[in-house]
């Protein structure tokens, strides 16, 4: 990362039922110190207040696929997370009034992936940013999803450099001491990581690590009516990056048939069960592992 | 249980979040010859249809705190689940046109609880049915809450007789295969025991059973706000129905320190963490354990 890192963003809240970043954030606004670095201003952010306000992800639309560039010239979308996200990409976009370096937007699952970093592109910067983070702990994966590119719908894609921090398996509504405790130890030492980086003296990191690319979300077997005619199946349940293959079980029918995968190729899956995933027609979502020398990057 | 039982509900989707009992109603719905008993109707209801189509708890108004007596009489109370409530208990409560004799409502919970059975009352006909339940599977709990009388707010006590049926832990708008397939049992079992009983040859019940009775609900630390400034002690998390003693951890607080349990008295948390409990200032229920001869019942 050659750019110098003017203004770095903390964010809570993109979803308001989320209380992993919310909470933490709110700790980050009361003790200002801990998140304080000598070569960039780091800020907070509560992202969706009426959604925190009331529990719920949004209130008209998920605000984490507002972000389309079209979307955000759209003067006919007036609903209030798109009315939201226009604001927030004028002050905090590129070109806004206080544009950001970094963010990292924190957020959770009821999928069992613990901790999983989703950079903001597969550029240098943000790989090296996330194979740093995960050589902090052996447990966290990196994830480049379906929208790995800057000009996505995400909330993170109005930096070009940071992450999603993605926590689980939690539930929405819910605040757990271990996982708020692992998100903080996190967002520290990314801004410590940045910190160093923008004084020249860059942390080490991995040769080599291992990444998460989607492929291809899949839905839940339904009826004509749009019901669920079948769960993820007992075996698949928590078992996000464990690899699967041909004919091993995805889902248990209402009839305890069970529905199996029946391509050739090993994959991993991930955001299995993701409660928020049910209305979005996704019941997973499969990835290719790749290991990549973190030289590639530079 | 000396009356007759002419009417059994198998009620799901109180809570239009709680998708356990939203997809088993469902799945009766359909496979009708699964619930059908020889001495009684059985029918399945959805309760709260906008709350399920919105994958919320509730609309207005938690439905499964509208049935105080004093609330149905209140015609000055006129949100979605009151008048819900109103119309359900004018055709399946006491002196309806419906009335049911038994109840099951399907519930689920963040909190680590298992399955808890919650008895509509602790007569002897619905401890003798909680006994019978939990002596099916011995990780099943029986509690009674602090609204265990039938003139409770709860949907349960438009009948006589039945039980919450509580799954957990599980996240709301998830549903778990295994979960559902233990409260699919445990329906299933309680209507053969009450098939049995109607027709004169009742069920063998255990000779003791324990049961959560519930003491006093506790409060999350909050500040002027009413927000958390504490979390609950990870010591804490997912130990429901382990018991406690003086100075035992209950919270963390955001500084990291341990907020310690103060009296003498050995309690059992229950509905540790519940995500719908945050707004109602629940952390968790404590309970007293206590074991007794199910000979007292009769």
């Amino acid at each position: 990362m050659t750019m110098k890192i003017k203004r770095v963003a903390i964010v809570g809240g993109t979803h308001g039922n989320e209380l992993t970043g919310v909470m933490l954030v709110k700790k980050f606004l009361h003790y200002t110190q801990l998140v304080k670095r000598q070569s960039f201003e780091t800020f907070c952010l509560l992202a969706n207040p009426r959604a925190i306000d009331q529990t719920r992800r949004y209130i008209d639309r998920d605000l984490n696929r507002c972000f389309d560039r079209h979307d955000l010239a759209n003067p006919a979308l007036t609903g209030y997370e798109n009315i939201l996200a226009k604001q927030l990409f004028a002050c905090y976009g590129s070109g806004g009034s206080e544009p950001v370096d970094v963010i990292f937007d924190l957020h959770s699952t009821t999928a069992n992936m613990g901790t999983t970093i989703i950079p903001i592109s597969n550029s240098p910067a943000n790989l090296q940013l996330a194979a740093y983070l995960s050589s902090l702990d052996p447990s966290i994966h990196i994830y480049l999803g379906l929208h790995s590119e800057q000009n996505s719908p995400m909330l993170r894609s109005m930096a070009p450099v940071g992450c999603t921090i993605e926590m689980g398996a939690i539930s929405p509504g819910v605040v757990e001491a271990n996982i708020l405790q692992n998100a903080e130890r996190l967002v520290l030492a990314a801004l410590d990581y940045l910190d160093n980086l923008n004084q020249g003296v860059p942390m080490t990191i991995p040769t080599t690590v291992n990444l998460y690319w989607a492929i291809e979300a899949i839905d839940y077997p339904r009826n004509g009516q749009n019901e669920l005619t079948a769960m993820i199946h007992p075996d698949r349940q928590s078992q996000d990056y464990q690899p699967i293959s041909l004919k091993d079980p995805l889902f248990l029918d209402l009839q305890g048939r069970t529905i199996c995968y029946q391509e050739e190729q090993t994959v991993f899956p991930v955001f299995i069960n993701e409660a928020a995933y049910y209305e979005k027609g996704i019941a997973m979502v499969f990835t290719k592992q790749q290991t990549v020398a973190t030289d590639y990057f530079s």
